[in-house]
């Protein structure tokens, strides 16, 4: 298969589509992608499994990083793309639509069409982004080659309905568990009823109101929820174990320590069991690239809530914001459908920043 | 396998529980039951798959029913049984001691021994009584033979250390739901977390306080407890169903509809779907015969909880009571015992009332 850069954005991003690559799957569409990057003669081209890499070394004052998955969630009866009318706006429907090929293809149209950026840039388009994070591509390139995520700022294509959202909420996951002690339920006052101790834990995670924390002028909303419980022996048993796992995702300004000590104060006098944890991001955006950034594309900056790789980059100390086309409530939903005008107005609106004197 | 039911009861119990009979696995002893039972010509026996009934028909003016089942849940380590000193009381260790081969034991040596009773008696030794109730022995027989369960009077022999459990509890069993929306766990605000939605549930079940209800002398202890929780999609998912598995123990001068009405005023505002109820039995003790059966015994009465097969009796409008060896919170238990005294008491008892002029 074949693809063309000089395609219109949302003609390539009709053939990126079409070409399925659900996670672990992505091998054809890699083939594709470096292909069409290797007819640029300005790139330089490596390839890491089924992540690409194209650069420009044109020994510019600054660098920055542009990225995007190329693998999507499974496909559901959506595939090949449709063009649909929804309120006489066009739009192109189906998997990956929205998360994040229309993002992907932009991207691979500049990367060809501009041969003279304003910056240096490293493209990177990656797979495995929708499963478990051991096998993520940009966490195995990062691993391999730390050389190639030197930049002085990053772009994610995740979906952002056009905005640019800065940096993301940390994640944190734990156990609460309640012990009690097993008995016949003909005889339950032998016992004591673990899912009955569990009533505080829910009762506590209903009454608690998530706050907005401001970092760096974007207000980040948290929340703290339960997201599994479970509990029982058999149908006439008197269970002495209830868990309820929680997740908690908290602003950027905290620490994962900070974390899990706010989880144990509005949890306290329950067994806590912390079993995943990863970092936000801050947004970044009080760095002048960034700055600059935003005037160029004439976006609004929002925070972004949901954790996504750029998270890596800040991690590693390069600022990082998601800037894409599609709604982001729309990427994994089967109705996933991308307006077309927004996979132009980033197309326009990364290459004017680009190509800025 | 041979039975001699001229041994001592202490010595049947040990011939009969080493002869291993998990539910479905009944055959080898109920052959040998029946063949003991045959040994006794005042016994008329009929075989019903692996359920034996042994009857005298000697016209008296009352008959009973002394019933007992032959399965035992899975072995584990604890056969053959062992002779074991606790506290200076020797016992029987080992699976069925208690739960209910000693007290098969008693009515098959009073069977074949008693060839005058006081009473007209039908033995019933039957199979499956610890595995679904479509398979119950007793139950089938009855379906097939209602005739033999023509009684005035009915004692199984299950264990309550010698003393007379009268009737049971009825039990219901109900599923509550409660559902929410749908979200990402990142922007946990656009969903409802039907998980918190089920606090309100945990919490009124850990405030209840069962009460104790007389019934025809008796008090019956109840209870209402969640016996399973279930609920969450992915750890990154707002859930939108949680469920709550309740079971009512409920005194058996309660109807079903009784029941199903308190639990539904005790989560009222809640989806609730009944899944599964059994009538409780009423202890029938007011009758002139279960007086004069609790005079001979000796024993007290008191209240059975856990539901039993005398609650089959008692729907065909036999009263019926639990009279048998063994310390019922042992049934089950891997460290299964009976004190030898119970099983000579039991069978003392059990003798005097049929014997006594």
């Amino acid at each position: 298969m074949v693809l063309d850069p000089t395609a219109s954005s949302p003609d390539l991003t009709r053939a990126i589509c079409d070409i399925p690559s659900v996670s672990g799957d992505e091998r054809s569409l890699a083939d594709a992608v470096e292909e069409a990057a290797r007819t640029a003669g300005h790139l330089e081209v490596i390839r890491h499994g089924n992540t690409i890499v194209a650069r420009t070394n044109l020994g510019r004052a600054q660098r920055v990083v542009i990225a995007g998955h190329i693998d999507t969630v499974p496909v559901n009866d959506n595939l090949p793309v449709r063009d649909v009318d929804i309120d006489g706006e066009p739009h192109i429907r189906g998997r990956g639509t929205v998360d994040m090929k229309a993002g992907v293809a932009v991207q691979l149209k500049l990367a060809v069409e501009i041969a003279d950026p304003a910056v240096d840039i490293t493209w990177m388009w990656y797979d495995n982004e929708e499963v478990e994070a051991s096998k993520n591509g940009l966490g195995l390139l990062a691993a391999d080659r730390p050389d190639l995520f030197e930049a002085d700022f990053a772009i994610l294509g995740e979906p952002t309905a056009g905005q640019v959202e800065g940096g993301c909420n940390g994640t944190l996951r734990a156990v609460v568990r309640t012990h009690g002690v097993r008995a016949h339920s003909a005889r339950s006052w032998v016992g004591e009823n673990a899912i009955h101790g569990a009533a505080p834990i829910l009762t506590r995670l209903a009454e608690y109101r998530a706050r907005e924390i401001q970092v760096e002028g974007l207000g980040y909303r948290e929340g703290l929820n339960a997201v599994r419980i479970g509990g029982g022996v058999a149908g006439n048993v008197i269970p002495d174990l209830c868990e309820v796992e929680v997740n908690y995702r908290f602003a950027p300004s905290k620490t994962i320590a900070d974390a899990e000590a706010h989880v144990r104060s509005v949890l306290a006098g329950f067994e806590i069991e912390i079993t995943d944890a990863s970092d936000g991001a801050r947004p970044g955006l009080d760095a002048p690239i960034a700055q600059e950034f935003l005037r160029a594309v004439g976006a609004e900056a929002r925070p972004k809530y949901g954790w996504t790789d750029v998270a890596r980059f800040s991690a590693l100390g390069v600022p990082a914001v998601n800037y894409g086309p599609g709604d982001p409530h729309l990427a994994h939903h089967d109705e996933e459908r991308v307006p077309v005008s927004q996979i132009v107005d980033v197309e326009r609106g990364l290459r004017a920043w680009l190509t800025a004197s």
